[in-house]
């Protein structure tokens, strides 16, 4: 089958690999149709992981159901599913709480939690930027989307990732109805966290950004568009809310945060936030970090005035199987359309180039969709 | 001061009496701009309560400060204020715990929790159908309403009573965004709850009813109107929701159910209903029913369904407070319009006739506002 | 292998059935070692259900795995395990909500969700009252049992149904450390649920009865038994708690409950309670009744008093892998020791005597522990 | 009145003070009968914090009511109460959300919320180390004691500030019963963390500390002591828990944090924790810090590791009034006696003296209480 390699950083080739297959009979194999380029990959991309060479990437897919194992009992084939990012098993204790995202028998890696397609450090799985897919534990990883709705799928793949993790990120803020959020970061993540925000009836969201095409796009979500180019942004809140600040926030840059010079800055939007939702990701090493304390996964973190506040924060991947079914019922129902982040949609072919365009930060290359059916 | 007063069953007149005024040091003294006629007035003018002659009814209440008590720091003179209908001392275990609905400092009957404005069984306090009201505890029950937002007056009223409402009986539901909810009843409580969680991102908002006037406004609010005049609302929501049934519901009738040839059958929606929040008011005794059970307060209620399928129910007055603050800043920024239920605004002179057309439920009759100010 | 049989009402019989064993990839083999009789084989074992004549009776079972189906991941040859009595498969709409004792995969009749080992209406599934026993999707529903304890096997075996169901019961009644709570019935769900409230850290565990035997068991646990043999309950409750009342309440007797001259009245206690968490049996229909509603499955419930209250109830089958890895914890920390209700341990041949002695509710048979192994 | 002044660093005298008195008619009047000496009180003893000169300090109390304002409805002269050390005001934004530490009334400085007894920076409040204390909103904060139980005094003076305090860490780390729990450090916060903890059936609670006077106190409430004076304390926690870790944590030290060379070392407890519960304080500032990025209010944090880990982190002041009723109710059952850490009962002219030895570490100088009264 043809799919995208890593061989190494800044090198992805689409390339023939032998197909995928069912290993285990609580298997399905996926024939994928949507393959979505995700940020995280770009740190894959950038050789700032320990991603193997050689290795299929992919982690956001969506597709048709080929072939199911014997003891697979809820998915048939020709059943079209969306799956989660995370590989979960469904049965250990991580599970059972909810936590897919750091399942503990996915990943054969006694010291690490959780699983992922085509991701490093997160099991031997391959990824589906490519035609076929194996997916364990099929019944309990497929998320199954409801027949007569092929005009949706551009919206429905947004339910592997994305969307659950920019959902995920207004979960952790604890933001209810009526309150004000700030959303740092206009990347897909941030827009789906204000989508999310806005959908579940937030007074005022608030998204900060130095992109003027990413702002666009936030104001399309029906958002407050803060252009934080000057870094002013603490002050435009302070108006926005007169003098109170915002009720809740969400951080949705991850380490590779920039100052308004374009310096990378690991600890500025945390220290900036107030109430916190962190799903931007934050790597327990980075040893290219120019910030001292980066390299060691550290950040200078303002303690005291988080102790003195009282503030909460929460973190991690979001479990997207905690929120996948119900957005996807959002979508099916018209009153969610994740898609309107996508900036391109292109045949697998042209991975390559997309890669590099969005890891150049190119204006306009928001969010890339492969469709390696054709 | 003018004031609407009940003199029994079927008749309240408008008359003078004696002015409101400071009796406590914590007493905020308002005079009264908007002020709505709720359904539980009506139950009160029926005479099936047990409410005396000569009181001011109104406990939906919404004006402008004109005296503070001395013990008074929050509220000032001059500052417009939306009232709960629920009067809270907000020092009691009850008021502690968020139940103001239940404040065990204000109702001077110690077998009774919890007091409001002008209210059969619920403490001596005037309502507020009137030119002034006395508001007890000031700071704990004014709402502030934000300064240069008059246009917005008919929505901010309905925060004294209905909005919450609503959404409390969504809250009870347990409703979560994504999911599908079907709401009994498009009175004023059902709209509001079907507002609610539109604004809640509910996937499928369902309202029955038999009132085509009522309906039409629930289709207002984003819901899918279910006519229940033949019975087969339970058809038509299995239906709706492809055999599954609604995932959350709320009951907003109350005790003076009706079935489609218009008798009262008390326990109608409760056995209806799967996933229930309960708002819509029901009586510990109702000796003028016709229904043998309900005379003493029961319901033939099939517990044994409700046991098998493992549900929950949640029941009672809503707690204002608990929503007031987050539903405001809903309406300010313009997120959230209740006033779309408002069939009437009249002057406090015509609120006898409004009475009269409310209770026989005549066509369009559907939300009266009296304005006594002019 | 030998079982214990259902031949129909009142009749039970020990004899050779065809050995359980693997059906399925993703099924576990356990030899059995200890099986309860729960109070709700009783209502099987009167005939007041539409169990199957020839079926194994037994859901409360543990024994060690013998056998794993070549889909089984986690489980092993040797493992000792604790089997909850709901058959969950992991991956349905309602398992992925925790709400297991509805799962929608395992029981075939499409009107039903929810399974269990030998239990009317619950699935095929044969009991464990027997020497072996197949347990459908066993990485999902074993709960593994530490090495090294195997003295505690009497109170592991109630982490399969009772333990939980009385945790639960406190749960839904919302309890939290310091509140106090009363618990109606003194049976074995209600002594659990009394240990959980004590372990809990509830200031004040009450628990009524007319049982002598088993109130001296409720004082084991720690709670202050309430004798209700002259129907001065509620007087004696207020009397312990100042007059306010228990905070929290649990319904642990059922649908047969009786006053205190030994009639059934479904209602009693339902109407006793205040804030109420409802885990005893109640019948969707009940046609050997003499209460006429019963006979509907319905009860005349005090509807008007519960929403004046503002009161909640929550019911339902307990999920037992919502709470059974934490109370094996509690168990293995020898910080709970749930056996104290044990009464008898017989070999499985005495399962027909022991069944009929429980029924009579014989003085002194509070639970029997069946041992098939010998 | 005689009171315990603060004269500058390392600087306490008892001496004449204006009596305490009625200043607003919602105020309520205490003669102090126990008032205890707290590890934050040895923050501004020190002088690192901008604690003024000639200030009463002392912010855990209990006492007698001897006078109460015009305005005062729920308090009576001759009540017996205890003070939480957070004076909130009961009607602002923050008390109505039960975050009475952060209240918006009761601290005159516009940029601070929160205030206290005595306390730097959190209002112009006299302490209660005094013969006399105001209680502002009295109705609001007192806590009544129930008649009859003056034995239990040494425990309820604990509702003050310490219990709910530890209780509060325990609630922060999530801590369900059945879990397990390490808690850094065994000074007065610890303890009462570890006592919550077993109050709440912690199936294993941990303590870390490297005082053995204090593992020993550890050990009385049922904790399982873990020196940590050779810094091993990490794998001692992986081996009582069999290499998973303990499923939540408590930081109980501060920012005076030591590693076992008694050399502070800010980030180390937050570093070693992994879900963490932060009660103990930190500054916004501490500019006699030697770490560098202490002395802005920083500390070098593992978030990369935090994050890979999906944790989440509560903190800030406890909210006193959202526990003490329900552990005054504990204290009532004799099922709390957090009195178990007073190590000295003093008479007021002492406490000079206490204060020295306190700030000293001194051995068997855990807790100590000053009574005003004789």
């Amino acid at each position: 089958m043809k799919a995208l390699v890593y061989e190494g950083p800044r090198k992805v080739v689409v390339k023939e690999m032998p197909d995928a297959k069912i290993e285990r009979p609580t298997d399905v194999l996926v024939k994928v149709t949507l393959t979505n380029i995700c940020g995280s990959d770009l740190h894959m991309f950038e050789g700032r992981t320990d991603m193997e060479s050689g290795r299929i990437l992919g982690h956001e897919n969506l597709g048709v159901v080929i072939e199911v194992g014997n003891a697979v009992d809820r998915i048939k084939v020709g059943d079209r599913v969306c799956l989660p990012f995370n590989i979960g098993c469904g049965f250990c204790r991580n599970c059972e709480d909810g936590l897919t995202g750091a399942c503990l028998t996915t990943n054969p890696d006694p010291n690490m939690a959780g699983a992922a397609y085509g991701f490093a450090g997160m099991g031997p799985y391959a990824g589906g930027q490519a035609e076929y897919l194996r997916v364990p534990y099929g019944d309990f990883n497929c998320l199954l989307l409801p027949p007569g709705t092929e005009e949706l799928e551009n919206d429905y793949v947004m339910l592997s990732d994305i969307f659950p993790t920019g959902y995920h990120a207004t979960e952790m803020s604890g933001l209810r109805p009526g309150e004000s959020v700030v959303i740092y970061g206009a990347g897909p993540v941030g827009l789906m966290a204000a989508h999310s925000a806005a959908i579940k009836g937030a007074a005022q969201v608030m998204v900060v950004d130095t992109h003027k095409d990413r702002l666009a796009l936030a104001e399309k979500a029906g958002a407050i568009a803060i252009d934080d180019s000057d870094g002013t942004c603490v002050d435009q809140i302070l108006e926005l809310t007169k003098g109170k600040g915002a009720d809740r926030g969400c951080e949705c840059v991850g380490y590779q945060c920039c100052d308004h010079h374009r310096r990378e800055v690991p600890n500025l939007t945390m220290n900036n936030l107030v109430n916190t939702g962190v799903v931007g990701v934050f790597l327990p090493e980075d040893p290219g970090a120019k910030d001292a304390l980066a390299k060691k996964g550290q950040i200078a973190f303002d303690f005291g005035q988080f102790w003195l506040k009282g503030l909460k924060v929460g973190t991690g991947q979001a479990n997207v199987k905690a929120y996948n079914r119900r957005l996807r019922d959002l979508i099916t129902a018209r009153k969610a359309n994740p898609s309107f982040i996508i900036s391109h949609e292109l045949p697998l072919e042209q991975a390559p180039d997309a890669y590099k365009n969005f890891d150049d930060r190119k204006d306009g290359w928001t969010k890339v969709v492969l469709k390696p059916g054709g």
